[in-house]
């Protein structure tokens, strides 16, 4: 049974999305209902679009897979450069893949924009994870803002589910604005932590702390196993400090390694219990429509800000303001006042 | 000299502000320099006010007294109900006195306006400080909105800064969001916390822990003592764990007793330390450019904001979009270009 269906899927996968169909947007949505990974592709690709021709078409689609979408779980992932993020993605991913699921990985990185790198743009990361079937992984879209990066992951987290992922694993880098916009597209939120000697937080921006769900201390292998038992305890025993999270989870903490598959079968487990406490209460479905609202009024506060600023003109006169309000000739509420009355 | 000083001021401030010069911006400016507690009340109700006739006067007094502005410590105090706040700003500001400082104590609470009540109202509370002519105690501003108790307190602190004041203490309640907008006006970050079995931090909101310079366990006396210093160990090495601050400051935490004194003549020195520290640096002239910047931007998205709502049309597409995000119909971002692109 197993072996067939696998067969059958196969199958349908080798046949190309054909060049007509391309822009279909019934052959898309048909596609990514049978877990097509290249019409999830193309999907994502829409949603990533600058292109004015492409917008009505992604409203379209989007419209189409919300019914389908809401089941899986979203866990936005964060740690520096060096905490070992793709080694650990690519262990717990074919893990819950081994577990029965679909996993797809997605990545915020706005700074890879500026840097002209990518967080998930080096192809040999996460090099099984990504030719396994049950796996779908995608690089941080390219885009020159935080806001359009983090519309493309989310409204990617909408197809994801569509095409019948389990899982979805947004990944950040845990020194910028990131963890923030992906806190708001979760539903829960794990750090990743390397042990060493009181560094633990080192590059970690204040405030990730507090986001967290899990943290989970990473590279405990080898030499590293004591330090990161202790770093363990020591996080441990600060989280209690911090009040609860309105949904009542006590974050957790503790090691893990990912070359030596230790710790990963029990986060598995904590998830699962997870996901079945904030299931059981209906908390995650408060909490995803409250993230759904809250989405739109900034986008609504996005776009009336985007069309202001469009104007040549009002752009002209919020940076000679600035200069103003730096050299203290008027009030930052006046200054405000002032630019948008001027607006005809 | 001290003496005849005190008197020569005391003489002003008997002369009340005529009723022919109360809506005279000159007059009231020259109240405020000159330190005189009812010029500097009846320029706050200006900047409270939303009265469209104030607005003009408003902005040309705030413009009057910017370049005197920047001079004091502006420092945030924050802690639930309970903690006794009050008590510690009645000692602590009474210490400031004593050390030579003039203090104003502000206040930022907007639940007081759904709950009606208000964390400052009570005339009995401060009592001595309130009566104090070296002190400035004013309840918080009665607004509909956050944003409107923002933009009043903000301004209030630099209407405070002119008229002389050296501290300005900007109290919160520790349960909203206030904490960011207080964080968003101060240059330093005061904790209060109430020892007892691990429950330090109930009803503290996330996140606000993270934002603190200074922890003080308050109520440190007779049996508390124990427990306070307890905790006081426990936070302390919890906060060492945490990123260090921009600035390079690490949080301190310490036990006080308001009742008995103990522990506020070393928290002013933390303070003094602290600003020699930032001083020297420059890095509090840059911060607060940055909040500056911050406000404006801020301030820029609401007036835009403000204005699109103030269409009716506007405001019934966003009600009727809400409740199609939260059936799925629409994904936030799709309902958003909806809304905005209707408007003409």
């Amino acid at each position: 049974m197993q072996s067939n269906s696998n067969n059958s899927k196969k199958a349908i996968e080798r046949i190309r999305i054909g060049r007509q169909d391309r822009d279909n947007v019934a052959a898309i949505f048909e596609g990514l209902r049978n877990g097509r990974r290249d019409a999830l592709g193309k999907a994502i690709t829409w949603v990533e679009s600058n292109n004015i021709n492409h917008f009505e078409k992604t409203e379209e689609l989007l419209a189409m897979c919300l019914p389908h979408s809401g089941k899986s779980w979203r866990i936005g992932i964060t740690g520096v450069p060096g905490v070992g993020k793709s080694t650990f993605i690519e262990t717990f991913g074919m893990a819950l893949i081994a577990a029965g699921k679909k996993v797809a990985v997605l990545a915020i990185d706005p700074s890879s924009q500026r840097s002209k790198g990518s967080i998930l743009g080096d192809k040999t990361r996460m090099d099984e994870l990504s030719k396994n079937e049950m796996a779908f992984v995608r690089p941080s879209p390219a885009s020159d803002t935080l806001g359009g990066v983090t519309r493309a992951t989310r409204e990617s987290i909408l197809l994801c589910e569509a095409a019948g992922f389990d899982v979805i694993l947004v990944e950040t880098v845990g020194v910028g604005q990131s963890e923030t916009a992906v806190n708001g597209m979760v539903d829960f939120f794990l750090l990743l932590l390397l042990a060493g000697a009181g560094d633990e937080l080192q590059g970690i921006k204040r405030g990730i702390m507090e986001m967290a769900d899990a943290v989970l201390i990473t590279k405990a292998d080898g030499e590293n196993v004591i330090a990161a038992k202790k770093a363990s305890t020591q996080i441990k025993s600060a989280l209690h400090l911090f009040p609860a999270a309105e949904n009542g989870w006590t974050p957790t903490v503790e090691i893990c390694s990912a070359i030596e598959n230790i710790g990963i079968a029990s986060f598995i487990d904590v998830l699962r219990s997870y996901f079945e406490s904030i299931t059981h209460t209906g908390w995650i479905w408060d909490n995803r429509t409250k993230q759904d609202i809250d989405w739109l009024h900034e986008a609504i506060r996005n776009e009336i800000l985007q069309q202001f600023r469009s104007n040549p003109a009002n752009l002209k006169s919020i940076a000679a303001i600035e200069e103003d309000v730096k050299n203290k000739v008027i009030t930052p509420f006046a200054a405000a006042s002032k630019v948008v009355k001027k607006d005809p």
